[in-house]
């Protein structure tokens, strides 16, 4: 479990590990073309960059590929379905007497000691998003999805929808706004207090005046 | 002004009159289109029909139809930018000591106004929308660029980036769970109060335990 969430949106250790000595140790090929991918992406830009030059960098055939990923797009979002199920799993396993919000803060908490490691590798990641519409439009739909699975965790838990609803969107905004400030490259703040701290400004603003 | 706003998401009252009476008014060509895609997309499913078959039903020409729209999507979220515009006003014109989520809520306020005539005409939109992936990610989509000018809005008015796109995010959940109530056929409540309602419920989750 643990290494296939740690795969989450390319972020494989691997591929990290592949940059520093490459002749020494070859990562998995899923973990090299994610790689590859994100250097191309920078270098070139998404658009220019095709699935035949991102296989060719990373020494395997565009069969290998699409063995791994349905499209260059989805090299990007690979790891969200393991994301969704560690949080899923945080969620269900808290206390019984958890409040709501308390449940989708573990979740967070849990998704930030994954990504901590890997933050060169997620900033990397994060600019080729902003620079580019359609993966903008393609992480708002997986975050979007990711905010309807756990707020059907929290329905299992018994929590009424509405709140349901509120409490995992809110939790997705709070930890948008605190990824945000962690990829800062002069920001070395990390990212579980940045999530607290969005969480507070979350509080202040729907405080009864 | 009220007019364009009125054509939010294709729910042109001209439309609206068009079925009651076709003989006796004719309204824009504009709204016609709208009505007929509405009526077709429910008959046929939002797949299974064209632009041409649009403008035929609309009594117009496919040259027409795109004087007016880019695409057959377009023609459910046509009314989206004066919306936004509505909205962003709301939030610019409230008195300066108003807190930022207040502000968000005067912004919901007055799209309730707007929507609380044309609830049956919102219902047939939401029905073929939740019928249609591609139709949820574009709603998702227009929602998060919607969310986006708000929170533009309220830095405008000081606030700082963080708790403004917290406010925004908020309020346009807050508004998407009554949206959702408003439209259900068996709850004929409107549209204002079950935003306070949703506000209230989104209090009562981020509230210090």
């Amino acid at each position: 479990m643990a290494l296939d969430v740690i795969t989450l949106a390319g972020m494989t250790p691997g591929a990290i590990e592949y940059r520093e000595d490459m002749a020494r140790w070859q990562p998995d090929a899923r973990g090299r073309l994610q790689e590859a991918a994100l250097t191309l992406y920078d270098e070139r830009g998404f658009d220019d960059t095709t699935v035949t030059q991102i296989a060719e960098h990373a020494g395997l055939s565009k069969r290998t590929f699409f063995r791994y990923f349905t499209d260059k797009r989805e090299v990007l979002f690979a790891g969200s379905k393991d994301l969704e199920e560690l949080m899923v799993t945080e969620v269900a396993r808290a206390p019984e007497s958890t409040a709501p919000l308390d449940g989708m803060i573990a979740a967070l908490d849990a998704a930030a000691a994954i990504f901590e490691p890997l933050r060169e590798h997620a900033t990397r990641r994060q600019q080729i998003i902003a620079a580019n519409p359609e993966l903008q439009e393609r992480e708002l739909i997986k975050l979007a999805s990711l905010a309807g699975a756990l707020a059907q965790a929290l329905r299992r838990r018994g929590v009424a929808e509405a709140p349901a609803i509120l409490t995992a969107e809110a939790g997705i905004t709070v930890f948008r706004i605190a990824f945000e400030r962690w990829v800062e490259h002069a920001n070395r703040r990390e990212l579980q207090p940045l999530i607290h701290e969005a969480l507070e400004e979350l509080r202040a603003v729907t405080a009864q005046p």
